[in-house]
């Protein structure tokens, strides 16, 4: 997906947001990974990526025995995903070192990353993601300390080139893991479901590896502060880690970097002083409003309210600038929608969906502002009178989009979630998506499957949407994920949205939200 | 050519003597060299290697109007070879960069090294010699500091990725060479032949950027203290830099670590600390004894003759151990000699000549050091007695060598170095070797083609050996060089020792004798 680009974009920096962005930024914990095992990637067709990691008989402590060669290599196993940097000793091994050692890394995230998958790369994103380097060592022994900060399960240290009258040994290999937050945090789901448990803390382990510095989407890949994912990282963070800071710390970051008419972009870049990136989604926009309002509600924080209400009011009067007079949302191709990786559906009903879900919650913060919200709500209702009467098909009971009426599940789910039908229209709705479109095909991502469930379980159909949980989230177990995808489309498991599995970032925030599904809905599931 | 390799040798340090080196090392001089301009290489069949650098339109000092995205290069030109460390500012332009950028920089003496070459590489030699980096850089704006050392002209900088939302720009490249002795230091030649002149200026230049810690072998690759190769530089040095310092610790680092026999290696690697290496070659370790009598003869270093004289002596012991009850010296196969790369002669009278050459200095040597030469002078008497009687072919006037009674070049040059023959026989023998064996054939390197020329001086051919200089030194100039070679053969000008012209270093410190031999001999010619 390629988004605008446009430099003639100015940018203004909020010095006094950007203040308490700065003075909210976590210390980092670290933790010592000694790689579990060494392992062997291996060819397997029966595989979901066509690589399998086997175990061998060395042991880590004892990987000094190995000696490599020209063109040999090991590849370690730190047992889990891990976010972080590694080192390893290396020494010569035979006659004095009579050349340098051209030493290649590979991190990876899945076995198949190590097979020939980075040889073959024509994805459509940069091929500088691929977390590898060429190094040369003129001197051994040396403690090789890797600067970059990498996300993975399995290193592969394979070497290049030495001379016919050395080999190379590793020793001591070590992995620093850094999160803002620690697993210890968090107390277990027990379910009941050991399915559901095992869902819940993959669910955890995925959001910990992204929260670093800033909620990070996928700590392989972007490592940046998107607004989509921040939103639903908020919300699991308040169910796990229940770390205020760092949300406060991501608001005051998109709050203090808008452009100069007040738009916010769809992420930050983080690495160093932040800056706004310059692509701008309609949806992300608009969940500037979501998150300020699930962070007030979980924390009563009335200094970020007051600070940030500003921003948020103009991305709803940026938005609402685009209703025109029948009530109906009309896109600007200049700011289109995200909602899922999928171009093959139709979002303009979607769109008017989003809008009204955020109106909603602009207008509880507008109420806390003790501002009018009275022309607010007139625009609500035209919106969600437009929505009823204009794009709900009464006949079938689902909402169409666009000029060519196409129905599709992602308009049922947001026409639901922003709740413009009563109640028990509202279940109906989602009682005909359940009868008429699952199983779900032709979406691709968690973030979607989260809202989908979502809508299920805010709908009362709780059973369906645990279900659904175990099937989508289930399934990337079953596939072998320590961390959950950015990208999974159950009926196409090997999709990439960027046509190159090498490239998908396989821990990626917005996949993490069972643990907040979980953690909000079953117990109230438990006690029917 | 493979050396033996043996595990079991051990090695003693003698601390005091390497207490001494370590005093003696240089303070390096560092020189800033900005670019001069910006090449593009392409490929020209009439060139000797196969490809050109043509000048750019661009000016280094306008670099960074220049944007480069994935795929393009550039190439900067220092404008002659040098030493040192490079740095680059590295900008991005467009979208803020998305993605890390995937540089890969190559350092090249020569244009053909940035040709296809380095893809191509099956040479002898390990490919990590080839100077090339690749490196992420995750955060732009960002001075690029390169930590090794690098030998070059010629500078590639090649995005290998960005991402389709920004480019790379460079600025303010820059190059700190560095050498322990400064061309300044050096009076100019002024032969009166402007040929002869650009040879010595060109060895001197050689020479300069091999001497670093210790003098280099070649600083491209091994940039290790061979003693073959210090033996010649020293002299260069005393006739143009005149750098006591630097051979005197070159020569307690042989002294320093030997093995516990006694022996000395060839070469010694001193990127770190100095380690000998598991090499040993005939020639070589005699040489410790004439590279310590030519200090002696120019700095009259009683303490340094004091230190040394002990190793020195082992080395003849070892050596005369190999002359049977005739007086021939019968070479091991665990102990080569080196002589020259080409593999396709007999080298077995140079082994007697050598044995002869280095005795008569360590003779000199003992009388300095006052002990008694008499059972030296007795095996010096044997062997010259074996090398005239059974060697020498009264018959053709010329040296035979092997069992198959080879008559070689090389055989007549150490045999006339070794003045085994009376002066009038051995000027006869370099007549011959004039009439009969020139144009040189099958002789690969600049370290042997100086061993014709002082041969060819020494006997009173100044103005042939004057000839052979500006024919084969001059030769290298023609095909543009900018520094001497480690490897050449006129005949078959892109002949590797290694299989490949990639690895063949092109600044190596054993062609830079010209120097040393136009001071010495072209006087007393001129004066003629």
């Amino acid at each position: 997906m390629e988004f605008q680009m446009n430099s003639a974009i100015k940018f203004r920096n909020n010095t006094k947001l950007l203040k308490k962005a700065r003075q909210t930024k976590p210390k980092l914990l670290f933790k010592q990974i000694v790689p579990q095992k060494v392992v062997k990637v291996v060819a397997d067709q029966r595989e979901l990526f066509g690589y399998r990691a086997v175990s061998q008989p060395q042991k880590v402590t004892e990987l000094d025995r190995l000696s490599l060669g020209k063109g040999d290599r090991i590849v370690l196993d730190l047992g889990d995903h891990q976010v972080g940097h590694f080192q390893v000793k290396v020494n010569s091994i035979g006659s004095p070192m009579d050349a340098p050692l051209w030493l290649h890394v590979v991190f990876a995230e899945l076995p198949a990353e190590l097979g020939t998958i980075h040889e073959e790369y024509h994805g459509l994103l940069s091929s500088s993601w691929l977390a590898e380097e060429y190094l040369h060592l003129d001197v051994l022994p040396s403690l090789l300390k890797l600067p970059r900060r990498y996300a993975c399960r399995y290193i592969m240290l394979e070497v290049v080139d030495t001379s016919p009258k050395w080999k190379v040994t590793f020793s001591e290999p070590l992995f620093t893991a850094e999160s803002a937050v620690s697993s210890k945090q968090i107390a277990e789901l027990n379910s009941g479901d050991p399915l559901l448990d095992k869902i819940d803390q993959v669910s955890c382990k995925t959001l910990h590896d992204c929260m670093q510095n800033v909620f990070e989407d996928g700590p392989k890949r972007d490592q940046r502060l998107w607004l989509g994912d921040l939103r639903l990282q908020a919300l699991a963070n308040y169910a796990t880690f229940d770390n205020q800071k760092l949300v406060k710390r991501c608001l005051y970051l998109f709050g203090g970097l808008t452009t100069e008419d007040g738009r916010i972009s769809a992420n930050i870049f983080t690495q160093n002083n932040p800056i706004p990136d310059d692509t701008f989604l309609y949806d992300y926009s608009l969940f500037f409003i979501s998150t300020l309002a699930d962070y007030f509600t979980h924390y009563h924080d009335t200094e970020v309210l007051q600070d940030l209400f500003p921003i948020a009011q103009q991305q709803i009067e940026q938005a609402l600038q685009l209703v025109n007079q029948q009530g109906q949302v009309v896109l600007d191709s200049e700011w289109p929608i995200f909602i899922d990786w999928s171009q093959e559906f139709d979002k303009s009903t979607c769109a008017q969906a989003v809008t009204i879900y955020a109106l909603r919650q602009f207008i509880e913060l507008a109420q806390k502002m003790k501002i009018s919200i009275e022309p607010y709500q007139v625009v609500l209702d035209k919106l969600t009178k437009f929505a009823t009467e204009k794009l709900y098909n009464q006949q079938c009971g689902l909402f169409v989009s666009g000029s060519r009426r196409e129905i599709n599940i992602a308009s049922q789910v947001w026409m639901a979630l922003a709740k413009v039908l009563p109640p028990n229209q509202n279940h109906e709705l989602m009682e005909k998506v359940l009868n008429k479109m699952f199983p779900v095909t032709g979406i691709a991502t968690p973030y979607m499957y989260h809202h989908i469930c979502t809508a299920l379980f805010e709908t009362q159909h709780s059973a369906e949407a645990i279900e659904l949980i175990k099937n989508y989230w289930g399934k990337m177990l079953e596939y072998g994920a320590d961390t959950f995808w950015e990208a999974f489309q159950p009926e196409k498991p090997n999709f990439s949205p960027y046509n190159s599995m090498a490239i998908n970032s396989y821990c990626h925030a917005w996949s993490c939200t069972p643990a907040y599904l979980l953690r909000k809905y079953l117990p109230a599931e438990k006690n029917k």
